[in-house]
């Protein structure tokens, strides 16, 4: 085990739970327990059962985001069960406090079926103000989140697919910047087809980044190939349409950014040479797919990682729990394409043109003010969009 | 709108939920990160792959107890929907920290299908130590409350059935010590064939709390009577044991004990004065079966309601915080009849024998150390019937 696990471990046995449940006011009399319990509480019951949206002002639903997983594709480690999934979705809660002052509480669902997992949120959806899904495996999240959407009256947001994607997109607007490349006339190369990747690549394409070409395992994703699944074949429709087929190497020549959301090592310092001055995102977590120095000495123009050890930190905690602030400050139905862009466009603006150098294209993950500005600036597009109900 | 009414309101509105989701620890520089959240975070999730039970070490799971309803019998309201509930609930998971320095979390269930109500919760209890259920309606309470318990690996209690009686049975406890009749031999009228009622009667005769008559709007409840549901005609078969017929009236006359659970001023002087100076808790609420000192001048030996105005407030809220507390505290799998009994004589136990008149039979509900000498004694029951797991 190494140094970072064993601390890791050892600080979870000491803390006993990362998260806890208090009250926000003190029982010390009998007034007190009238008030908050019975029998005042009755009276802000009946408010409810009259006008089913004083739930946002009378209960904790305001301010509250359930992060909720069926524990099938729990960070790197697959499907190893909702219970042990637990700690990340702990995690994840801690920093929406911590990040966001949002009130998260997290959620294990045991099944795989998708009917009974749909089924199982939307039944306790009454219960938050919005719902952030967390390491569903692909293609089933897809399938999850969109009828998860159409059920609730609430935001619905898997953040594996859509804060990767808000993220990466702000970080790539900044290298764009940085670099004076065009962003309409990119060719941007992302590795790992799964939900994140797919997420990633429908976003770039809203925003107009040029041309997006997904690869996996397989090599290149090109409309018509055989074994897609519903994610990879709604894709393969709008991204690579110069109809490319070939690996991953084939892919990068020429291309002007690197997205990886796929496995340790798989670009070499030769890929990187035959891009075109490139932006090269490694995300896969702990080890991406080529370290920074050997990207740098290949050519590389920005290296951005998800490691907090090398610059440009490109980490989900820079979005979610500002995009869901955001969304609870005006109590919007939906979290929309509109409401990502407008967070990415926040979150790159974060960096002033006078500090953006290819080494600070992204906000640093411990800078607490980022979550409220996210937050504003998706608040103020869900008003634009009309779709704030407060 | 009353005064109490109005300032509950106003409280509520003041504090936008009485609960609130905080991190246990604060997240401060990129080595928290690291150790809260990933890459850290992966050793407590494969730990707990391999053993799930783990998750109670690593996870606040050890601690957390589901507040879960239906919406469906919420305090004296009926059924106002899942929403309207949520107040109810929260105001109990702030009691729980409050007084048992449990965490709880409350949830609504937007259905009142039973396998959709069972399906659902059984779904998400790996996510906590212990389920909570409240106001759900009966006899639906009773087959929700029996299928959960097969289902699930933790406690699973209807408090609204179990908490009441556990309270009722430890006041009773300390009414019969003050006025010197004997346990066995008592006749006990309660008053509400519900699901507080059934489960009052089921404990106390579980005690050998001598003979129990259960009445409801129709009269005395009788084996065989018709119209009776699942949890009436169990009950039938083994309180009643004389087989009486006719009204509440008529079951009060020479009896001991009367316990309400039903409605405000169903019970005249004349028939509390009918009664072998009866030990009487009026305990619907807020407005009680008969005031207590009406009850008094009637004759009766010792009162108790569920208000706090009034001598010997008999309240769930002193059961609940230390049951689950106690259960959690030895990770017991069931709270069984034996943990009940148990929880009832330590909370009567309380209440020292110099301490003990007509108008102290049972400890303040805001005697912060009850819960703790509550849990002591059910974690010590579930270690003498083998079923603690730590």
């Amino acid at each position: 085990m190494d140094e970072i696990s064993k601390r890791s471990l050892d600080l979870h046995y000491a803390l006993k739970g990362k998260i806890e449940v208090v009250s926000r006011k003190h029982v010390e009399s009998r007034e007190d327990l009238s008030l908050l319990y019975t029998p005042g509480v009755a009276q802000p019951c009946r408010e409810i059962a009259e006008d089913d949206s004083k739930s946002f002002e009378l209960t904790r639903r305001s301010n509250l985001v359930a992060v909720i997983t069926d524990g099938s594709a729990i960070l790197g480690l697959g499907d190893i069960g909702p219970a042990a999934g637990m700690p990340v979705m702990e995690g994840k809660c801690a920093l929406f406090k911590e990040f966001g002052d949002v009130d998260a509480f997290p959620l294990c669902v045991d099944t795989q079926d998708v009917d009974k997992l749909v089924e199982t949120i939307h039944l306790i959806s009454k219960s938050f103000g919005g719902i952030n899904l967390e390491d569903i495996a692909a293609p089933r999240c897809f399938e999850v989140e969109r009828r998860l959407k159409e059920l609730c009256d609430i935001p619905v947001f898997h953040d594996d697919q859509h804060g990767t994607a808000i993220v990466v997109a702000a970080a790539l607007l900044n290298a764009v910047k940085v670099t004076g490349k065009e962003m309409g006339r990119l060719k941007i190369v992302i590795n790992g087809a799964g939900a994140a990747g797919i997420a990633i690549g429908k976003l770039l394409l809203k925003m107009g980044f040029g041309n997006v070409v997904l690869c996996d395992i397989q090599g290149i994703l090109c409309e018509g190939d055989e074994g897609m699944n519903a994610g990879q074949e709604e894709i393969s429709r709008i991204s690579n349409r110069n109809h490319e087929h070939g690996t991953l190497a084939d892919a990068l020549k020429g291309a002007d950014a690197f997205v990886g959301v796929s496995r340790p090592g798989l670009v070499t310092p030769e890929m990187v040479a035959s891009m075109n001055h490139g932006i090269v995102f490694p995300m896969a977590n702990p080890i991406p797919e080529i370290m920074p120095d050997e990207a740098l000495c290949a050519g590389a123009a920005v290296v951005g990682t998800g490691r907090s050890d090398f610059p440009n930190q490109i980490n989900n905690v820079l979005v979610f729990p500002g995009i869901f602030k955001g969304a609870l400050m005006v109590r919007a139905a939906d979290i929309t394409e509109g409401m990502k862009i407008r967070a990415a466009k926040a979150l790159a603006a974060l960096v002033s043109d006078d500090q953006l150098t290819p080494q600070f294209i992204i906000p640093s993950v411990l800078d607490k003010s980022v979550a409220e500005a996210v937050a504003r600036a998706v608040a103020q597009e869900a008003r634009e969009q009309g779709i704030a109900r407060a």
